[in-house]
């Protein structure tokens, strides 16, 4: 058993090729236990999509994984033992485990099988010239709906008001599989101290409730729209405040370059409390780049 | 390294018998991070006392140790690097990894060597006849300041009021080492539903502050005040609400006893949400008996 993390958010990885394990959701519930427990936000088993493919609940989405040619399959659980279908920043530490383990060839693209689809991932070098490598995850496909509609004029299609203060902010949705919500504020001592300890109040209130990202642009010198620097703060839903959000982080990306009034190409650094991440959009899709780190090897006693 | 909980109050524990390790409070927050880390409360170096005699802050207690017959050192540390005295639940998991490390003879008391003096542990069995060892810790004297003043009258000495209703309760005073304040609340439902998310309000204000406890003492279906069950919560000094605190249910029980108006031998069970444990009050000593475990071993990668 490993624990690894990417940005803060962190994971127990199992190893389990031939899906021999038995993982209810108590079970998951031990392990991620932070106290009782190894701890993390989710649990990965780490399977060959060819073990899973008969008798599991995954079963088509680990055939159609194999059929793509998936040969490692991210069965991600989230800690309260509940199946999940992506992670953004689990994807990445997936990758990382299956290089350091030598189970795929690190100079091609890695393709993982997950519950939302088959995510290739590539190793490149990390931005700031770090040894240990980032990995890059093709997100996929997005949807912005303001700018579809007439609310592109106004920028905004909702409104987020934060608790401990009455300033009610336009706000702009994007799709990612999960919802997002993102608001700009003004400065970066608003975002530091804004009080994230409660649900947001979004207007209209999203029916399946919504993640919502905090923003401050930076200016980078330039007025090239194409690059800059974000910092961002996420309630997840269901969640509360978390250090890192990686569909989160390609959502603010996605909602500034809407703002910029830009449709080409960007790479965005977005800065999270759990560390940076590096968001690309090319036409239709988007990349999230960031570390992965192993940890420790985990034996459990008794 | 190894990861052990008591009562939930978990720790990463260092095998560093000869004190060869280099451990600033740097890399015991990077060690007791959940998330980047392993996790933990706080980190156990587990050291010969002999080893730390010469060339560290400890030097004089380990000396103090080593000339008791304490073969090991419990060199605690908080999460956030700082050095600790002691910590209750924190002997029992150190106690219990001599154990099964066989670096102890288990039949007979075992000295531990703490900042807070030696600590004499012994083995005994679960009360509720689960199969795992319980651990019995001499925690020493304490102080009821009200049992030797004309507070005892008033059954109280200070007066707490917890966030969120505006009902003002008698509390009591108990020193163990650390400061305590005892807050008996009248049913378990006002237990469940206090708000311990602020530091309570406690007049006077101690000095240095003070742990606050809130207990409920349930009927055992007779009127011997020897014995019992108390419920408790805790918001530990410094820290906020805790799943256990050691000193805390020494101090929980120590004030049942004072209110029952009774000042002989007593026998309680203290359950908290992290688990039950049980406080003996002989004479002058109260005596902690609680679970310990050992969760994992760990190894460091990178």
């Amino acid at each position: 058993m490993t624990k690894g993390h990417g940005t803060a958010n962190d994971f127990v990885l199992i190893d389990d090729p031939d899906a021999g394990e038995r993982l209810d959701a108590e079970a998951v519930r031990e392990l991620t236990d932070r106290r009782r427990g190894i701890g993390g936000d989710g649990l990965i088993r780490v399977v060959r999509s060819s073990a899973l493919m008969h008798g599991d609940q995954t079963a088509h989405r680990a055939g159609d994984a194999a059929a793509a040619g998936a040969e490692w399959f991210m069965d991600y659980r989230n800690a309260d033992g509940s199946i999940a279908e992506m992670c953004g920043n689990g994807v990445r530490v997936f990758a990382h485990y299956l290089v350091e383990n030598g189970l795929v060839d690190a100079s091609a693209p890695i393709l993982v099988g997950t519950r939302g689809g088959v995510k290739t991932v590539t190793v490149v070098p990390d931005p700031a010239g770090g040894p240990a490598p980032w990995y890059r995850v093709d997100m996929g496909a997005w949807d912005l709906p303001a700018a579809r509609t007439g609310d592109v004029e106004r920028g905004a299609d909702s409104i987020v008001t934060t608790r401990g203060t009455d300033v009610a902010r336009p706000a702009v949705s994007v799709d990612m599989g999960n919802p997002h919500t993102v608001v700009a504020l003004p400065s970066l001592h608003e975002l530091i101290s804004a009080d994230l300890g409660a649900v947001p109040d979004v207007d209209p209130v999203p029916p399946h409730g919504t993640n919502v990202e905090f923003i401050v642009v930076d200016a980078d010198g330039d007025d090239d729209p194409r690059t800059g620097r974000l910092r961002m703060r996420v309630h997840e839903r269901g969640v509360g405040e978390t250090m890192a959000c990686g569909t989160g982080a390609c959502a603010a990306a996605l909602a500034a370059r809407f703002w910029a009034g830009h449709d080409g190409p960007v790479d965005w650094t977005v800065d999270q409390p759990g560390g940076p991440v590096r968001v690309e959009i090319e036409a239709d899709r988007v990349f999230l780049s960031g570390p992965a780190v192993l940890v420790a090897d985990v034996t459990l006693l008794d």
